[in-house]
């Protein structure tokens, strides 16, 4: 389901674009509102830097709150010595100036166009959920991060980690009104607090998409393919990505050979998540610790080690049903077109104790990068919150790596603001018929940027080409008297003048 | 800015629309995943007893995780005996089901669509924010329900109650690489606390649009123009709407002929903006309480009732900036045709203390709901940041009164899933060709929902019906062993065999 604890281990990522034509309009600004210089240099800080900054305006704030919130009489901060606040948002945390916001935008749409075209409807729950929702003992790294806190009115509540739990409660919540399979996206933001400080992010976007009510592996079929479908809208190509599949109930068929109990397999999974972050006597200590023999443990191991389905049928037989779903899963990849994509790999289990099946895992061939997105079934997990269990199966998709990746392979999209028409009064006694002709042309579709204060005609054709304008509309008093209206055309330099109720 | 102190006084909406087709598929289930009865009539709770609910889930979640986030050995959850959690979300936040994010997309798109044409970009920032971001002494209802705690590095940090902090920041943070004026616009959910429980919700979702680098009123006149095209696409009229607009400079004007200082105005202004909420006594025993002596306070109130401009310039005189201001934006309105929708009211000040001249409000003429959307012009904000002051107007327009208000007027849209193609295989052996088809037909950009299972084709026109499918495709053995497919046009009930190939 999710892929934040791998996606916000990137160190934070730069959105920016290419610069936008900048200029400075003070040569031109009738008034003063200059903006200190110290603000040009004023570049993004280093996180450790950051946060030093960020403990002072905490203590300022402190101060100057005087921590009453009762209304009592004080001075307005207006006309107080004010100390300058820091600029940055919080640690970890991004803002989305323009350019950042076009590119989210657009992963977004792709996001919603592809679960569209599969049939998927969106959903939405609260950012900030009951923190019981999150609490799972297999000691999960997505629970040591869960970024909670008590309100003012003493509840322990928590910013969403992920959104799988708030998906099963809203299931149990509407209850037999659903009708399944439902197949449901969404795309929300999450959240870890994590204390190391080498500039991970606290939050990410995820796109979510989930089919509920099947037990079959068509429905993994079906959302390996809508990521491929995705990935294929955006550029990028199998030689650039694969998943990695394989399913839980390797793991269990193993365990059960050992009679290891059902209820540390959530635990070892998480703790075999870890292999290759940790060293692996470090694994071996903690798989130990849960009460596994030494024998287990390294037949458990040498199955994590197989990359061919052929392999792990030799080994595990070809009854059980871990070999039967997944050759079922590559057999349906085939038919969907997507097999160039998929490869087993016994070591992928993920890092979510709930997954009951088969997982999967999106990854870079290049291998620079971390997980891309990650899913699987989790036929238990209702049962977790007190329903009756469902089967479901779903992924997970952050923001991160994937802008990363789009960097890496030269594919980010130049995205820019394009404005239909810049409109501008030459006097400011004509600002009211420039409203006129720019309401006139919003009503029929047509975006404007009117010029509301007196500016040069050198100062709009600077700004007309920083929102790239297609038509500039001039209202001169000349003109006007015989109710028309200048035009130029900037891509091609046409002019001409039009009566206003023939402008289109 | 921020209607949020007003929207979210309204009780909870249901936003649901008409039921969609429900049905069960209980009797064509090849498996058993019941949900159990009791769900059935799990209706939406009351305020009151969800909060007695929620705190004994709390309660629950304190027990079974006992505290501890070790990690230390214990039972999966799976096999334990496990309480139901409590289904609803966190108390005044919402789940948006599928038939309430429809609702949520509509409009949203329709607020991104008039921002578009009005040439505005967007943004956003961190729902979590610094305390100190909006920690203001002048005893607004926003400040007082700030949803803030410390987090987990004890840092204090808040849910943001409004946007226009944030847009602040970032523009002191940019300051020079930016040109000005800047139009922007967000869409945020934006989140206050407080502990009355009479339904209100605690989050809500706020469209913004801001101009920074304007001191001209022009900038106020095209921001109601936007909010005035918005209604109009949505189909609310002048007689369903109207702006009262006032200045906080007539104010101002007033309190300097009794040489009120400065630092108190925006005090007087929140006391001012609750005379409709408490009793006038109080409003004068407050306003006392500040300083303001009993005839400034009387004239003060006397001042408060004009309803005209003419009136004001009577009692004012020509010469001040708030009189002059407000007539060309009576002029400014014509031009831009909506001198209908708005009226002057000495007795709009708005709740925010950063206000600084003209505001407004968009309340429904029939007088039942709070005010729709309100803003004004805050010269003076960045200052208090310790920023350089820009000249700059916004306002903030909530989610929840202008659905109200469509209830209230029949103008909700119908919003129904609109799936393109029902893909289904009549035998489980050709899943995989009926995987290929929708492949195919996705590609062409047709949305598909894919039959994931067997099931009978009674079931699948009952969910085709449901998911408003316009085209039925069916692969059945005989036909495709001819390379073909089995169509249906539902609406028409034309049915034909077609190659694969040829179907677009």
């Amino acid at each position: 389901m999710s892929p934040l604890s791998s996606s916000l281990l990137n160190p934070r990522l730069s959105f920016s674009l290419k610069p936008l034509f900048l200029f400075s309009q003070s040569s031109f600004a009738p008034r003063k509102f200059q903006i200190p210089r110290q603000f040009v240099s004023a570049k993004r800080k280093t996180f450790s830097a950051l946060a030093s900054e960020q403990s002072s305006a905490t203590d300022n704030g402190g101060r100057s709150g005087g921590g009453g919130r009762s209304g009592a009489l004080s001075p307005s901060p207006v006309v107080e010595e004010v100390q300058r606040i820091d600029v940055n948002p919080p640690k970890g945390t991004r803002d989305f100036p323009p350019e950042d916001m076009r590119l989210r935008t657009w992963l977004f749409n792709h996001f919603r166009e592809v679960s569209r075209l599969f049939g998927f409807e969106e959903v939405d729950y609260p950012v900030l959920e009951s923190e019981v929702l999150f609490i799972r003992k297999a000691g999960e790294e997505i629970r040591d991060q869960l970024y909670c806190f008590e309100d003012r009115g003493n509840r322990r509540v928590a910013l969403r980690p992920e959104l799988t739990p708030s998906l099963a409660r809203l299931v149990i919540q509407k209850g037999k009104s659903l009708s399944l399979p439902l197949k449901w996206f969404a795309i929300g933001q999450c959240w870890r607090y994590e204390r190391m400080t080498r500039g991970r992010r606290r939050e990410h976007y995820q796109w979510n998409m989930d089919i509920l009510g099947l037990p079959e592996v068509t429905a993994e079929a079906e959302l390996i393919s809508s990521i491929v479908a995705f990935f294929k809208r955006i550029g990028i190509t199998e030689s650039d990505v694969g998943f990695k599949v394989s399913s839980r109930k390797v793991l269990q068929e193993v365990l059960r050979c050992y009679s290891v109990p059902e209820n540390l397999f959530g635990k070892v999974c998480i703790i075999i998540d870890k292999i290759e972050k940790i060293p692996i006597d470090e694994i071996k200590r903690e798989l130990n610790a849960t009460g596994l023999s030494e024998e287990a443990i390294e037949e458990l191991l040498q199955v994590l080690s197989i990359k061919s389905l052929t392999k792990l049928e030799e080994i595990l037989g070809g009854a059980g049903e871990a070999v039967a779903e997944l050759k079922e899963l590559f057999s349906l990849a085939e038919k969907f077109g997507y097999s160039e994509w998929i490869q087993f790999d016994a070591s992928v289990v993920r890092g979510l104790a709930y997954y009951t099946g088969i997982v999967f895992e999106g990854f870079d061939r290049q291998g620079k990068l971390r997980a891309i997105c990650g899913g699987g079934r989790y036929d238990r997990l209702l049962s977790t919150f007190g329903g009756d269990d469902v089967p479901a199966c779903g992924f997970g998709f952050g923001d991160a790596v994937i802008v990363e990746l789009l960097k890496e392979k030269g594919l980010l999209p130049e995205l820019n603001l394009e404005v239909d028409n810049i409109v501008c009064a030459l006097d400011y006694d004509l600002q009211g018929v420039a409203a006129e002709v720019a309401t006139k042309l919003r009503e029929k579709g047509q975006s404007v940027d009117l010029v509301l204060e007196s500016k040069p005609l050198k100062w709009v054709f600077k700004r007309a080409a920083r929102t790239n304008v297609q038509r500039l509309v001039l209202v001169g008093n000349t003109e006007w008297q015989k109710g028309m209206v200048g035009v130029k055309i900037l891509s091609s330099g046409e002019q001409y003048e039009i009566k206003l109720d023939e402008l289109e």
